[in-house]
């Protein structure tokens, strides 16, 4: 399976490497970072430069590509080299994905009319725009469009994509790699168990 | 705080950026990428490249070093130019700290005698050879040297390690921030949970 990742300026890095660091590790999987020209991008604390090696026009025909969120999104909605090989590269996908605000993305490129769909949890209601219906759920899959949850969803999202696409022996097999045996040492991870004001205290870290 | 993740060839992406995403998300921390010279550095796929944008001379005196491993790491354990930065680094560190096998490189910097540490499951055997105490925990902290489990554990190691560095509170919004509430599809993240033969077949993926 071919996987693209598209990047753009002020990506959130776990968006894109999460989801990378699965796949990559599957066997028989490629993982390749495309851009509008390959070469360096920098992601939204401005600290991360990861390599594109592809321009959007080299991978025209991915299996799988997984859109990352970030900061960066809102200024990429009306960027047609972005969104215009989103909606194309669709057309020949066997999953179409993002993590995060990447969602956005994908509504931008008109792929989210009455699909259900999730996001990062401060922007879910920005989904409805595009005909979207947004729920909070960690990974949602609606035919082949599957959206994750925030930043770190996307692991939890390309473990499920694996089992599908392969066995679930071989997602297993990754997850065990890769040693996914979260313990996070608060409960904190979701506005659901957040403690009161913490949201609004987690927007200023991403706004 | 100042925080250096040095890279080499054949690291593991999400080693690196795992940490990297949670403590540069901290307000007021900063995260480098550091190489023997400044300059791009690809992992163990072979697909991702990751700028170094410091040399070691230029991050002599770091609050906090994460290194992170990856197969690459057996390949560096006699480079002096990393092990020798990563022993004068800590010197000066408030936590040297490693993900996965960059627990070998702390080991070969000779940091590891008596002390309590974890790795990836698959060479926790190999750390006693440093004279270190090898414990199967996700995250494990004795004096100022905290280290990680395989890969995806350095996002438990980075959330603990900021709430010791700040407060709870700081922590949690971050970990709110990424939306780290992880839903693992498969209860396979541990040899320990792992089905039978698993082992196996995830060590044919990493080696």
């Amino acid at each position: 399976m071919n996987v693209v990742i598209p990047l753009y300026p002020r990506f959130t890095a776990l968006d894109a490497v999460g989801p990378y660091t699965v796949l990559a590790f599957a066997p028989g999987w490629t993982v390749t970072f495309a851009a509008a020209e390959a070469g360096p991008v920098t992601d939204d604390q401005g600290t991360l430069t990861l390599m594109a090696t592809a321009s959007y026009a080299d991978v025209p025909a991915p299996d799988v590509i997984v859109v990352p969120g970030g900061p960066g999104t809102l200024d990429v909605l009306e960027d047609e080299a972005l969104v215009g090989w989103i909606r194309q590269a669709h057309e020949h996908t066997r999953w179409t994905t993002s993590v995060c605000s990447g969602s956005l993305l994908l509504g931008a490129a008109g792929l989210l009319q009455g699909v259900k769909v999730t996001t990062h949890w401060a922007i879910l209601e920005f989904l409805t725009r595009y005909g979207a219906e947004a729920v909070s759920e960690r990974v949602v899959g609606e035919g082949k469009i599957v959206t994750a949850a925030g930043v770190s969803a996307g692991i939890d999202m390309a473990l499920t994509l694996l089992a599908q696409a392969t066995d679930v022996e071989t997602a297993q097999s990754v997850q065990l790699a890769i040693e996914y045996d979260p313990r996070p040492p608060f409960s904190c991870g979701s506005p659901k168990t957040a403690p009161e004001g913490m949201a609004a205290r987690a927007l200023g870290l991403i706004s």
